[in-house]
C-alpha cells in the first residue's frame, strides 16, 4: 500500500526536506533577482518548495496536503529565505552547486510524486503526469508569481522536463511490475538526476515547432 | 442522478474529445507563436484542454478530476501536439474551421460543465459559474502561462464569456424545469455555439467602464 | 468546533459581504486601470473577493468553497462591479475610504480564515498560513490575471502580508489558550486592521536583500 515510502520514515523525511531546501533556494534567488522584499523571497521560496506537491495532493485528494501537515516541509523554505536574505550573494555564487542539488530534489521528487499518485488510486498514465507536476510545478508557480513565462516551456533553457518524465515513467514501470524498492526507487532517481545533469552540462533542448517563420514569423520575432 | 451525461456514453466521449481536441490546438498554437519548444507546446496543449474542467472538479469535490481517469482526455491533448509541432503552418491557415470548431468545444463544454455541476449538489448560480468555468477557464490558464492577460478579460477580443453564459444558464433553467435531456441540452449548447459565432463574425465587444479617461487616463494609456 | 463563528450568524454574514464588496472594489478598479470590459471587470471582482477563501477551503478540503455555498458571496461582487462600471472615478477619488475598507477586510478575514482552518483540524502553524493566505490571497489572484508581479510580493508597496500575520497569529494564540471568542477576535482583527493602517499612513517597507547589487546588479536595474 504505502509504497511511496521508499526508505525508513526518518531518512525519507531527511530527503524531502533537503529536496525542499534547494527548491526554496531557487525561488527564494529569483525573488532576490526581481527585487522583492523579504515576505516576497518568503512567499517564493514557499511556494517553489511545496508548490508541486499541493497541486498534486489537490489533484489527488489528499487534503490537508502534506505542506500544510508537515511542520518541517513548512519551515524548511523559511530558513532557505533567511539564508538567501543574508547571504545571497554567496548563494548566487555556488550556483553550480544549488543546480547540482535542485537535479537531486528533482530527482527525488519525480519519483515519490509518481509513488504517492499510484497510492492513491491513479493509473500508471496519470501517476506519472503527477510525478512530472510534483517534481516541476514549483518553478513553474514561482515563474508564474513573477510574471515571467516558466522556464519549463521556453525553448532557451536546458531539459527540465524531460528528466522528470523519465524517472516517473522508470517508476510507474517498477510499481507495475512489483519491483518497486528501496534500492530501484534510487536508482529511478538518480536516472532522473543523471539526465538532468547531462542536459545542463550539455545544454540539451528540447525541438520547436517546424517550418517556423513560414507562417508566423512576424509573431515569433516579438513573441 | 446522472443528468451530466447528455447522450450514450460513447457519444459523449467523442464529442468530450473533439471539443478537447480543439482546444488543445489553440494551446498549441500559441505556444508556437511565443516560440515555446515541444514540451512546452505539449503543456499549454493539455492546460488549455483540461485547465477549465480540473477547476471545476476541484471545487466541486470529484477527486481525483476525470481529466486524470479518462485515458482518452490525456492522451489527445498529445495528439493535437504533434499535429502542431508538424503542420502548425497548415492549422493556422484554417484559423476559421479551427475557431469553428472551438465554438462547437464552448457551447458543449458550458452544457455539460454546468450539469456535472448539478449532479454534484450545487445550486444553480453556482452550477452556471462552473459551466462558465469549464468553458473559459482552460483559455485563461493558457494565457497565464505564457504571461499573457488572458484574451477572456479583454476588451479588443469578440466575446467568448457571454456565449458560455448564456449556454449555461439555459442549461440550469432546463435542469430546473426538469426538461434537460438529449435534444434541449443539445439546443443549448448550439445557442452557445451560434452566439459565439455571431460575436465572431460581427466582432461583437462588451463596454468598458463609463467615463473613462476623466479620472485615471495616464493609466489607461498604459494599461 | 465552529469557532470560526465569532458572532451570531447574521452579524457574521454582513462583516463577510462588507469585506467581500471592498475586495471587490479593488479588483474592479484595477480591471478599469487596465481598459478591461465589463466582463473582465466581474472576473477580477469576483477574484480578487473569492480568490482567497476559494484556495484556503480547496486546501482544507471543505468543498464545494463557500463561495459557490452562498449566494450573497457570488452576487455582491457583481454589485460591486456595477458600482465600478458606472461610477469608477468617483470610486477611485474615494481610494483612502477604499483603503480603510480593504484594511477592514483584511483584518476581519485573516481571523475568520485562521479560525476556519483550525475547525477542520489543521495546526496553528498552518492555520495561521491560511488566515494569511485568506486575506491576501484574492489580491495575488488579481493581479496575476492582469500579469503583473504581485503588489503584496512588491518591495515598492506598503505591508500587506505583516498586517495579516499579526492578525492570523494573535488568532491561532488566542485560540490555542482557549480565550477565543467574539470580544477576543474582534480586538484580534482590529490589531491587524491598526497595523495595515499605520504602514498605508507612514508607507512601510520591508526590508529586501542584504547586499544587493553586489552580484546581480544587472538583473536589478531591469527586474
Amino acid at each position: 500500500m504505502t509504497t511511496s515510502r521508499l526508505f525508513s520514515p526518518d531518512l525519507q523525511q531527511t530527503l524531502d526536506l533537503i529536496g525542499i531546501f534547494v527548491f526554496a533556494l531557487s525561488g527564494g534567488l529569483l525573488a532576490v533577482r526581481k527585487n522583492l522584499d523579504i515576505f516576497g523571497i518568503a512567499v517564493l521560496a514557499e511556494a517553489t518548495a511545496l508548490g508541486g506537491g499541493l497541486l498534486r495532493d489537490l489533484i489527488i485528494g489528499a487534503v490537508p496536503p502534506a505542506a500544510f501537515q508537515n511542520r518541517g516541509y513548512f519551515f524548511t523554505p523559511l530558513v532557505a529565505t533567511a539564508v538567501v536574505f543574508f547571504l545571497h550573494p554567496e548563494v548566487a555564487r555556488i550556483n553550480n552547486a544549488v543546480q547540482f542539488l535542485d537535479a537531486l530534489g528533482l530527482g527525488l521528487f519525480c519519483v515519490t510524486g509518481t509513488a504517492k499518485a499510484h497510492d492513491y488510486g491513479l493509473s500508471s498514465v496519470a501517476a506519472v503526469a503527477l510525478g512530472v507536476v510534483t517534481a516541476a510545478g514549483g518553478g513553474v508557480v514561482r515563474d508564474l508569481l513573477v510574471s515571467e513565462v516558466p522556464s519549463l516551456l521556453r525553448w532557451d533553457r536546458s531539459l527540465y522536463a524531460v528528466p522528470a518524465l523519465v524517472g516517473s515513467i522508470l517508476t510507474a514501470v517498477l510499481i507495475t511490475v512489483h519491483d518497486f524498492d528501496a534500492v530501484t526507487g534510487t536508482t529511478a532517481a538518480l536516472v532522473a538526476f543523471t539526465v538532468r545533469m547531462l542536459a545542463l552540462r550539455y545544454e540539451w533542448r528540447a525541438p520547436r515547432a517546424w517550418h517556423r517563420g513560414s507562417s508566423s514569423s512576424g509573431e515569433e520575432e516579438s513573441g
